[in-house]
């Protein structure tokens, strides 16, 4: 029997009207009430522009008030949001509307041009051409059912074509109530998005917001400076980052301290160096690791408070709703991550086959690799399509990274498999300095002291930028790129 | 499709073992670990009692650490805990135990001898003989299934018999987790349970210790002193009373204060006077006002602290899952109260024909009064017109009309709730005989055979009419009138 529940930003309207829902960059600061009131207006407009219940409306757009407004326009129409990532290329682009069934494209404004120069020949709408369209008299959803598609965001595999995660509103509203399970509920929290919201560490802040009646403090994008003032002046009180981001943050905050109000910044999008968590640490920033992916709905397991000193470096224990067994694991332990709870999709858009693979009875195999400690603290050990394999030696890149990043005068440690013809594959480490030259003997020295031979880099080069996604992931599949 | 979760008292064991589950009078405490291990075992040895999956248990007992491991016990082995008021006679609970198709009886051991007293002919079972008893090597369960029920609880209607309300684990599991988005999670939350786990506004703290994760304060019944004690040295931060006890803990405060730390009265249990809630406000007690019922699974309704002085008396606003209506309301805005949302029970145990008289839709018709002001708060008028909450307990008129009908010599009996400094209110009885002379002693003696002493009427009037309105109707409200 599947469960209904009242609209959710009808229903925090009705309970919070003049609470703070929205707080952007500028300053300007929008209700719940406002919200509600301009989302069923835009949705009103949008029925207007032929959006009708089921259809997929794709949305381009990077982070602003108005696409805000679209999501949650969208639902009202119970039509389903298709969010795309704005640096897709014209081809990536084209095989995701075209297998989402996307019926029309919601664009940013500054955005529209890069839309047009694609040719897409699926109908664009920019935000203010909708926000100029008359409201059609349209009955509006007053209740979700929990088991409808809300929203759909594509991943890519090791293999094949980027498939499209559905994600249902039960989905999203079981990790709101999990996550909320594990670091609370506090009447003065804020959560600070400057992850993007076509992806799930973004949009799920949105939508947590709106279930739990709290202000999410809206960036466009990461900027290090903003995000530290508004930890420091804004009443930031929850912070959701990437492991590039907190070193940044941690580098700018210097001697300082965060407010005491600031109480978790919540870390995710893959394994964290362990210097870095130390340097937290000794900084006393209350990150929380945790450990999720598109297809969890955001993250499945985190690091509670309690924990969060004594276990370093873990991702923490499944959420409350959740549960986690290591399949098929090594002598080591390690094995893959399998995952189920009723924040886990219940499958790829229109592709069974990859859905049957994925899921078993309600488990889905991440495809990750990692450990349970004797006390059942999570520990990644590796995003499965990042593994080296060297002459049959399973090599973790994030290990080479977390040790040459800790070097003196090493900022920032990228490190992928490169092909080799007597090992198959061999470590390549790419690394950005913060100092003086430092010799490739000298970093293959320090390596050498640190983990085993086999796990030396062959090959290191100096750059000065890595590859990284909108949410500023390592991208370490594309630094082969960067070999000159 | 049903939601299943981890089995939510292994699940919380394995998230925070060594957190404190349950704390006592005697200041003793159990963890998470400790109860779950305790439950298990006692589970595996009710297994060996016969106690098979989906069996309907009985549980005769006030609170202790035994009725808590009685009713996890039941958990781990799929059966259904039926929780009997230990205030019913023979003839009340007899029927329960057959209509709810009771298969044995859980007694806690110093209540034994009332059971036996009864000579029921099910079988009666000791907790201490349940310890006794070998463990077998039994399967238990380790997820939750939400769509299972879980507990059933009579509640006795306006008309006819006493009704077994069944609560899902999804029930319990939305109540919880709609009072945490109201009242929010705070990591040194402790919450009083001085209301009986019978009932399900204890019952529900029960669960929500498990599912946040947070001690409960269990005391074996109300007492003044011991609850004012507990708030103001055992760093309890939540209270759930009822009228009756707020009256006393006010009086018991007098000139003092309770600590910062205790953060909320929750108040149910039906309307509460208004001079009592201004005294509260006055004396600075955080009381949250409620509304909810056993077909809810507790409070669906709940004041918020933003709310609470501004809207004395109101019962709030439904809890963020749930909504709310009036029904036929007059033109004072006075109806129906009908509420709808996951906690709301899926109907009475084998009584179809009150499941689809009191449930439309999802819709519950509450027989409550009601109305809503211009923002929506619920201000509760009358609980189901006629009845009398005498200490938090519910009692039905037309239940004590229907026992004393029966009586020889009597001919008619209308019964009221009358005022009452200790309880709030108490029943009184008004009654035409059409024989010789009954005494005040023979028909209380009487009714002590037939209800629950509570029930008893406290002041019994006989009279020559019964005010009734043109189609006969008994004006229950209008008996006070005949008071000489």
């Amino acid at each position: 029997m599947s469960e209904n529940i009242p609209h959710w930003l009808t229903k925090q309207a009705s309970l919070s009207p003049h609470a703070t829902a929205l707080e952007l960059e500028d300053g300007s600061r929008f209700t719940f009430y406002e919200l509600m009131e301009q989302s069923q207006a835009f949705a009103r407009k949008l029925a207007n522009q032929g959006v009708v219940e089921g259809a997929k409306v794709g949305i381009f757009s990077t982070n602003c008030k108005g696409m805000v407004i679209a999501i949650h326009a969208l639902s009202y129409l119970h039509a389903v949001a298709v969010l795309f990532n704005v640096r897709l290329t014209k081809k990536e682009l084209a095989f995701q509307i075209e297998d989402a069934d996307v019926a029309q494209i919601l664009v940013k404004d500054d955005l529209e041009d890069h839309l047009r120069d694609m040719n897409l020949s699926t109908k664009v709408t920019p935000y203010s051409f909708v926000t100029k369209t008359e409201e059609t008299s349209h009955q509006l959803a007053s209740e979700i059912d929990l088991e409808d598609a809300f929203t759909i965001m594509y991943t890519s595999g090791t293999t094949g074509n980027p498939k499209g995660v559905v994600h249902t509103y039960g989905n999203h509203w079981w990790s709101a109530t999990g996550s909320a399970l594990n670091i609370g509920i506090h009447a003065d929290d804020k959560w600070l998005a400057a992850l993007p919201l076509f992806h799930i560490g973004g949009l799920s802040l949105l939508l947590k917001s709106v279930i739990y009646g709290m202000p999410v403090y809206l960036m466009e994008k990461f900027n290090v400076q903003k995000v530290h003032y508004a930890i420091m002046k804004c009443n930031v009180t929850i912070a959701s980052v990437v492991t590039v981001m907190l070193q940044q943050l941690v580098d700018f905050l210097g001697e300082g301290e965060y407010p005491k109000a600031f109480r978790c910044m919540l870390l995710g999008g893959g394994p964290a160096p362990k210097g870095l968590l130390e340097l937290s640490k000794a900084k006393q920033i209350p990150v929380f690791q945790s450990y999720g992916m598109t297809e969890t709905s955001s993250q499945i397991v985190t690091l509670s408070p309690n924990d969060a000193l004594r276990k370093l470096g873990s991702a923490g224990k499944p959420l409350f709703p959740a549960q986690l067994t290591i399949m098929d694991a090594d002598q080591g332990g390690v094995g893959e991550i399998v995952v189920k709870g009723p924040m886990v999709t219940r499958g790829y858009y229109k592709n069974q086959y990859a859905t049957t693979k994925a899921l078993k009875e309600g488990w889905l195999s991440t495809g990750d690799l990692g450990r349970l400690d004797g006390e059942g603290f999570l520990y990644v050990v590796e995003r499965r399509n990042d593994l080296i394999i060297s002459g049959g030696e399973n090599i973790y890149p994030s290990e080479i990274e977390s040790v040459l990043s800790s070097m003196n005068g090493v900022k920032e440690v990228g490190v992928t498999g490169i092909e080799d013809a007597k090992w198959g594959q061999v470590p390549a480490a790419f690394i950005i300095l913060d100092g003086p030259p430092i010799s490739e003997a000298a970093i293959r020295q320090y390596a050498a002291e640190n983990v085993a031979a086999f796990k030396i880099p062959k090959q290191i080069y100096f750059i000065n930028e890595l590859p990284r996604n909108a949410s500023n992931k390592l991208l370490r599949n594309e630094l082969y790129k960067l070999i000159p």
